[in-house]
């Protein structure tokens, strides 16, 4: 990510800051290469040694005080407006710069609901309220979430134009795909020719490389998630790839479905041209209900009941999550209201989100019917950042 | 790191249990490729998405809750013998087998010392204390913090082997460098040989890459961990360089001096040598003195008191560090008695540890004297991993 978007995205945050009403939002970490809070990639950029705090305040102020061996780079990077150095302990001038502000609400990084908010750690928190003992600051803390959440989920323009390269050149290495997909090829022989692909181009993997590209061929197919096999590829069956990059910082998750056509056959048969008709629908369904105000759960279920009505299990997972810096991004999501989801299914959606829409079912005897599309919320409902799949791709034998 | 490794690291971690009578470790986590418990790295190795226990026993039984879409990754990666997955709750069957084994102790992930035993997030945390609503179990948690030290403290053979490659390659980075260093050349023309170099062969960079390796050219330069600059090599100075690498797993951390022999000279002046053989010697008192049982504030004291005591300014930082898996790693350091270094520098070192030992000094009008070399504690004393630099390269132009 360049400098340009960081500073975009402070600004960002000292709006967000305003309209929620928060004093301050503070960032505090340490050794940051090893334990890193993912609130550095949105608004620091530069890894930090020693405790060093972050601070965006709701007035426009914006100050980084650091361990002074690391005190140029954070001059350099030219993203806050004050850089502090100290040598032996960060608690003088960090209280001292709290007793000068004065915040009512601090926010800091942790949060029960969404990891990307959550990046301050148990033993950090416990050092964090030590320097604040006698200082009545400690009652003041509150969670990030909602400003991460914002921070994370408002696309700007700059950053939906590299979203959308990215979905581009992803497509075009799914287009890539299909030119090798053929029975006798097995699981792995697609994966590492994709992964060979995206590595020539320049491109890292959106996910771990045990499992991205995930490519699943056939019936009784491991589960999602799973890392590709040795299974090869067979004459009259589904076969199905999972697959995203990062681009320019940005990430991108994508899911294709093809059909590898039997002797004599010149389309699908009946079954699997349904079951990946139901999927193909279910997402429009879902894309002509989502807009600004919506909650997640509810656009789980819309694909979920319209499956299952369909006869089909439904799917075990959610249908859904944002997309940008990381692959599972965002706070709210796409999810049924399962325990692990936490309070994401229930967060209003906000326009300038990324969300996947990724449902499937099995297809008796043939493998798994899955797509997975990116949509962007706009005012009043969404638009395709990937141009849907509308057919079942036939590889002809 | 291979699955050997994984499976001896496990192993020794209970032993570890058994030593210091621990009954239970968990390391317990989510979206570990977002936010990353360095735990994962000595004994579980592939990521989750979804809440995940990873728990050894001091019994020697080893068990992995994960979501049920991950359990075949954790079935082959096969680590752990029992591996239980689950779809909406990790809670049911992570209270069930706590209540089957019922553990005096259970040690999480929290540190305020050491930022290795530190990956738990705080509203991870939240949520543990949640599950454990009820169940008495909250009150018998405790920091794994002596069993992270210990366990990455402690170098198998195995480990040992690959960071004596890791340095030897290293030094042969550093021998090419030399060839390199010259008037007119700058500090980044430098630093982008050496990353070329590192790249080439294959090797990633022990830490980020704005400032590894750092190069520092003469007198008045940036402090330590900025990053090279435009500055320009010249007669008559000093140059050092501060490199690592990460080698199957493993990191180096390695430092040298040149000094750029000035027209006439066939020798560094008496003040340039007299600041290499201060260093030299400082890093000689501590390896002397080093041995199972010390505390590293009193090695930083040996080399700190000989630096001042010969007229020069104390180091503006920690004498040494551990190295293994990530460039700064295990708890104990070789750290002066400053808060920032929490109680790190007065745990006891232990046989089988790494150290680096890194003083520095300026030389007025000619740059800075830094050496760094590795140390493996040994029974009684130390062994040098890496063969100290004895002599100021000597550059002929």
């Amino acid at each position: 990510m360049d400098n340009k978007i960081f500073k975009e995205k402070i600004n960002q945050a000292i709006e967000i800051l305003k309209e929620k009403n928060i004093d301050m939002w503070i960032t505090f970490v340490r050794e940051s290469s090893i334990i890193h809070d993912p609130a550095m990639d949105m608004v620091v950029g530069t890894n930090s040694t020693w405790q060093a705090a972050f601070i965006i305040n709701k007035d426009g102020d914006t100050t980084a005080i650091v361990g002074d061996m690391e005190e140029e780079n954070f001059v350099s990077a030219g993203l806050y407006k004050n850089v502090i150095g100290y040598l032996k302990s960060i608690k003088e001038p960090f209280i001292q710069y709290l007793q000068d502000k004065d915040p009512k609400s601090i926010a800091i990084n942790y949060s029960k609901n969404s990891v990307l908010a959550d990046g301050l750690s148990y033993g950090l928190y416990q050092i964090l309220i030590e320097h604040f003992d006698g200082t009545g600051y400690a009652e003041r803390l509150i969670s990030s979430e909602d400003i991460i959440s914002a921070l994370r989920g408002r696309k700007s323009a700059a950053e939906l134009k590299i979203m959308k390269e990215a979905v581009e050149e992803t497509l075009k290495i799914f287009d890539e795909a299909t030119l090798y997909i053929k029975p006798g090829v097995s699981e792995i022989e697609v994966a590492d020719l994709v992964k060979k692909i995206a590595e020539e181009k320049g491109f890292e993997l959106a996910w771990e490389d045990t499992h991205c590209p995930a490519v699943f061929a056939g019936p009784n197919p491991a589960g999602p998630h799973s890392g590709p096999t040795e299974k090869v590829i067979q004459k009259g069956t589904l076969v199905n790839m999972d697959f995203g990059i990062k681009y320019k910082g940005y990430c991108s998750d994508l899911q294709r479905t093809w059909y590898v056509l039997n002797d004599g056959e010149d389309k699908a048969p009946e079954p699997a041209q349904k079951g990946f008709d139901i999927i193909h629908d279910a997402i429009q369904k879902v894309a002509d209900s989502i807009k600004p105000g919506v909650k997640g759960v509810d656009m789980d279920s819309i694909a979920r009941n319209y499956i299952t009505a369909n006869g089909y299990p439904e799917y075990p997972h959610g249908l859904g999550h944002q997309v940008g810096r990381v692959v599972h991004d965002g706070g709210a999501g796409l999810f049924p209201d399962w325990d692990k989801y936490g309070n994401l299914p229930f967060i209003e959606l906000e326009e300038s989100q990324v969300f996947t829409i990724e449902p499937r079912l099995p297809v008796e005897g043939f493998g798994v019917s899955t797509l997975e599309e990116e949509v962007y919320i706009t005012k009043d409902g969404c638009e395709f950042i990937s141009e849907p799949q509308s057919e079942l791709i036939l590889i002809k034998t």
